[in-house]
């Protein structure tokens, strides 16, 4: 079982994007753990030190770090 | 079957870490297919009609792009 590790802080636009991108996520193979910083603050030395600079940040099991930006567009952001 | 396009640009770096994201992804419910436009130039236009400012970028099915920036270390730029 491979381990991912999602890093967000609720950003409400990006929220959707993200649960996309968690939805296209073989969840059969990957054990995937969502962690909201501003909520659980106690997580955020562990990202640091596993590379995070920004969110939201996908940590995979081999090290990589795959930071996400998501453009979203001003009708989305309009709601 | 949902649809994803993964658009990259080559980067030696960062193939390991595309790699790793879409071995993360559930090929049994997203046709995913994945673009590399330093190859297939033709499909630039296609990916900025989309909304996309850099790659690699994944875009989804519901118009959501998410760009991708993956933080390398300099001991694997070092590689």
């Amino acid at each position: 079982m491979k381990k991912a590790t999602f890093y967000h802080a609720g950003c409400p636009v990006c929220v959707n994007a993200e649960q996309e991108l968690l939805n296209l996520v073989d969840t059969s193979k990957v054990n995937l753990e969502v962690v909201h910083l501003g909520e659980h603050a106690n997580r955020i030395p562990g990202a640091e030190d596993a590379g995070v600079k920004s969110v939201p940040a996908l940590v995979l099991d081999n090290g990589s770090v795959l930071h996400i930006n998501h453009g979203a567009t001003m009708a989305q952001v309009k709601g």
